[in-house]
């Protein structure tokens, strides 16, 4: 879903306006700085993109409603970043190439900026639907946003997984990654006046794409390219795909589920433009290199 | 506002139902037990009890809308107390006379079970405006609740201060405690039909009253009728009216709190019965055999 400068402009505009909100006067400052690193400056903003690309093609553009709800997908998807990279969970030193918000921050503030951004993602979701004088879409657009976030069934839901002694794959990676990417999808049609069934397949297999993409990654990426360190899931006993399949098979599972996104696409005029942008994506999220590594690797198993 | 059955049977069952929604087939199991473990037994439940009594004096009674602005308001606020009792911030043991969630779940749990309860404070509120068949409340409802909660001045906001080096007690107090009553009493008010305004003046004062109690009775209190230790500002270094204004003086101050709250009880008829209530609530907060201890302790240091 890369496309040219006026969305990704847009999505940075919402949410800058989101975080001036939370930065009015009378706010804590250390809190504050602590939400705008978290927020700023972002990484892919896939959510958002698939958010606002699946208004564009339902004819909603980057309408003020499609922009909130775009904002409300990746402050949520922030607050996930920040608590998971907590001490008590990842405990990771860095994020998107710097510290991590409590390695920058300290936990005090790592843990209520993930609350404030939760928050302000409602919160930015609600405005959004009275600036845009489309509140009759808000109850749909909340109930969707609240259920793919939080229990049973949403990311938060996802990352309680890592809490169970015993897990099924597909529904961990369903509720902690998945799930968010339906949202986004499904937000995006709402907000242009479309019904939001039609587009959950979409995100639900981007979703899982993302997901195998981020284990591949993990085991097969390189440090520097991704601002975070790999070989992760190992080292906290996260369950990974490639454990399962194999690099080669996660791979080849990786594209099949692209295919599917891309089949899923309702049949609307700009139905192709947007399958196209699903390839290019794929093409960022494993980049040629890493296939490369991958079939090597794979070879050398099978020599 | 501690009124006869009805009214607390209806916040427990508020309660029940958004817990069902969470623990929905799928959730995994020790999230959904760390969330009623956050949530049941309740303390006093007053904030809720404050948005029922403000709908039934506005005429909104019991009503579906009025119940699950008020379950919205205690989750919240559950939420708040899992976050803070956490090892980063107050590293309490106990909550309510029994483990607090992160000493019987450990800190993950914690960590997701505040992040779901957030959560499931706007979806029990959107569920509710629709449910009662008023959605058209939503968005004034929605934006009351996310920003007593959130950034620049709800409670996120005023535990944030405790990350700050230098502090004005008064806005703490106002962001900490405060603007969670400010917003029970004005969802009520919404929830009823009425304007939600008015009600404003009598959830910011009670909710200083009830913060200056809490002051009152970690330093005066004993262990035993808490459920949680006293003693505990003093030891963690936060803010205590008590060391600003001496025993007496905060208990001078926390009756003129009481005052100030049922003098700004609008006009309705039901006024005077709102009055006796908070009356009997101020009982409830600072009960006599603490006034009597705050009484000799002051007089032994005159003497």
């Amino acid at each position: 879903m890369r496309q040219a400068g006026p969305i990704e402009a847009a999505i940075e505009a919402s949410l800058a306006a989101a975080l001036d909100t939370a930065a009015a006067p009378g706010a804590p400052a250390r809190l504050v700085a602590a939400l705008r690193h978290a927020v700023f400056p972002g990484g892919a903003r896939v959510r958002p993109r698939l958010t606002l690309s699946v208004a564009a093609v339902c004819g909603g553009g980057r309408s003020p409603l499609a922009q909130a709800a775009a904002a409300a997908v990746e402050l949520i998807h922030c607050a996930s970043l920040v608590h998971d990279d907590m001490p008590c969970f990842d405990d990771a030193p860095t994020r998107r190439g710097r510290a991590s918000v409590h390695a920058a921050f300290g936990e005090r503030c790592a843990l209520l900026a993930g609350d404030a951004l939760i928050v302000l993602a409602f919160q930015t979701l609600g405005a959004g639907a009275v600036a845009a004088g489309r509140p009759e879409r808000l109850p749909d657009m909340l109930a969707l946003l609240a259920s793919n976030t939080g229990m049973p069934l949403g990311i938060v839901a996802g990352q309680g997984w890592e809490c169970e002694d015993w897990v099924q794959l597909p529904d961990y990676h369903r509720a902690k990654t998945a799930s968010l990417f339906a949202c986004a999808s499904q937000l995006g049609a709402i907000a242009a006046g479309a019904e939001a069934r039609p587009w959950k397949a979409l995100g639900d297999w981007l979703g899982e794409a993302y997901q195998a993409a981020d284990d591949l990654r993990d085991v097969a990426g390189d440090t520097s390219s991704l601002g975070k360190p790999t070989g992760r899931d190992l080292v906290l006993g996260r369950p990974n795909l490639v454990n399962e399949m194999g690099l080669a098979g996660a791979l080849e599972h990786f594209e099949k589920l692209v295919d599917r996104a891309a089949t899923s696409v309702p049949d609307v005029a700009q139905a192709p433009m947007l399958r196209a942008l699903l390839r290019a994506e794929a093409e960022r999220l494993v980049p040629p290199e890493l296939r490369q590594r991958v079939g090597a690797v794979a070879h050398a198993a099978v020599a």
